[in-house]
């Protein structure tokens, strides 16, 4: 197993990323390699720093940085020697298993269109991210972020992905998919979440339960899979983090493991689902935890190859 | 002063409200009055029921309910003696001098619309929703639900409105404005949004302090005035009631009254800003307790005629 990092991405790279690398090393069995992509002299230096020695990883240099105010599209194609680029072309000549990112996420799909490239069918691929709830068990959420303005029918197919993903990574034999929306009734929401409805309503291959309002999240027996577009979607998980560190600022006494599921230091990373390879997109914010935690995560998607899940099922 | 509530509004209507109503009249003063608009043998039976006498308050017969499912423009027109509809007669005449329901939204919206009359210059009104912050203050975040698809002049206007509403509720001189997306950098969001931060960077009638995410809510020293679409905003308010109430369950002996400060119940409701009259909105879920604060919120608005306030300065 070949694990490509993204050593230039997130606001604290490179120094927490490679810090968050070294910690990860203990995950990696004899000839499995973590592979750092990045600027090589960085990389060197910042190892000599923390006493480690290279050897212990593969490092593939990049000589440019995507920067998270950068253009997707444009960086994509004039940044060709960018940490993000090289990744997704070791990833396309299969040299390395997976690959994961805290950097720009835009730059992260079209990265995935352009080489990797979709799966036939998808119309969109999407980020899935793990909601925990009350009763212990986990749903997912997507989209998490990767299609802001997402169409219609790109809305209603994220129903069919995520009931892929709830099987396969959840183990529901028959998950239960809901629309966010700003009410329970058919009637409620916008013109696309509306028309959405009907087409997910109308499918036969997802177990379609209507609308979910936000107050219903993290509820015991909550359903499996809960479907909105990124924009809503990265709001949704940015807000339970807001939350998540209120609470540890107000009520520091509380150890209840419960709590820390809210925290996207421990979760890592989210999977980009509907594309030819697995791929794991960090939040930007990352530090050394988090990404120790993301690149443990992409070990776990690599290893029940999620990607190969998909395809077989879409 | 003269307090109008729909009695035939919300989830838990009519007991519920009835009930919050008999708990609001300590909040009248000699010469106030809480106006009960709904059925009248309803009204009369439950009155009796709970041990009330009936002339502890006014009421004003309504013989037809708008429910949650209604569609709101043609529930307005075909149910002309519903009490939502009544409820805004009364307004319109001036025979009361604020009106609050837990009950159809959208109808109220469009209640707004027929009757009493958008402010001239305000293109589409909004729920304004107060946010807790860590550093004890409080911040608004608007739009919370009244427009779920709205145009980016309507989005970029919500920063002028948050702007008369802090300074005239909150006190605060110069309140900071951000817009909420999924990024902190200009390029980020989808084009509404983005379009909606061109148009607020250029007015000068608002202090734009640029994009806020979702992570940042609560926080000390947050901006005064968050904008957003009223399907995100619905969201983003929808889900810290379900973080209150998760926290509620794992964490009871917490008795900070901060956390308090997130129970919509102790709220009661959220004012619809850019009308022509005091109008506040409660959440359909409401039961006595949040029936009986809604009411509060309502006196507390007619007492500084907040409408008034931004009929001078919009």
């Amino acid at each position: 197993m070949r694990i490509g990092l993204d050593v230039m991405g997130g606001d604290f790279a490179p120094d927490a990323v490679i810090e968050g690398a070294v910690d990860a090393l203990p995950l990696f069995a004899e000839g499995d390699r973590l592979v750092l992509i990045g600027d090589l002299a960085i990389i060197n230096n910042k190892l000599e720093d923390l006493g480690t020695d290279p050897s212990h990883f593969e490092i593939v240099h990049a000589s440019q940085v995507i920067e998270m105010g950068d253009s997707p599209s444009k960086a994509f194609t004039h940044k060709p020697d960018s940490s993000i680029v090289v990744g997704y072309k070791l990833l396309a000549d299969k040299e390395i298993d997976g690959f994961c990112s805290a950097g720009n996420t835009g730059a992260m799909l079209v990265g995935a269109s352009h080489t990797v490239n979709v799966i036939p069918g998808v119309l969109r691929p999407a980020l899935a991210a793990l909601v925990p709830r009350l009763d212990g068990k986990r749903s997912i959420l997507l989209d998490a972020g990767l299609n802001p303005d997402c169409k219609v029918d790109v809305l209603a197919q994220y129903g069919v992905l995520g009931t892929i993903f709830a099987k396969n990574v959840l183990g529901v034999e028959n998950p239960t998919v809901k629309l966010l929306n700003i009410g329970s009734e058919e009637s409620k929401g916008t013109p696309m979440v509306k028309a959405a409805y009907e087409l997910m309503k109308e499918n036969p291959n997802i177990n379609f339960g209507g609308n979910i309002e936000a107050n219903e999240l993290f509820a015991e027996g909550m359903a499996e899979v809960v479907v909105c577009d990124g924009f809503v979607g990265n709001i949704v998980l940015k807000e339970t983090e807001a939350i998540y560190h209120l609470f540890k600022k107000k009520a520091a006494n509380m150890n209840d493991p419960f709590f820390e599921s809210f925290n996207f230091e421990t979760v890592g990373g989210t999977p980009v689902i509907g594309i030819n390879a697995n791929v794991i997109i960090g939040h930007g914010v990352s530090k050394r935890k988090a990404i120790m935690n993301m690149i443990k995560q992409t070990c776990d998607v690599v290893r029940i190859d999620l990607a190969q899940k998909i395809k077989e099922s879409v």
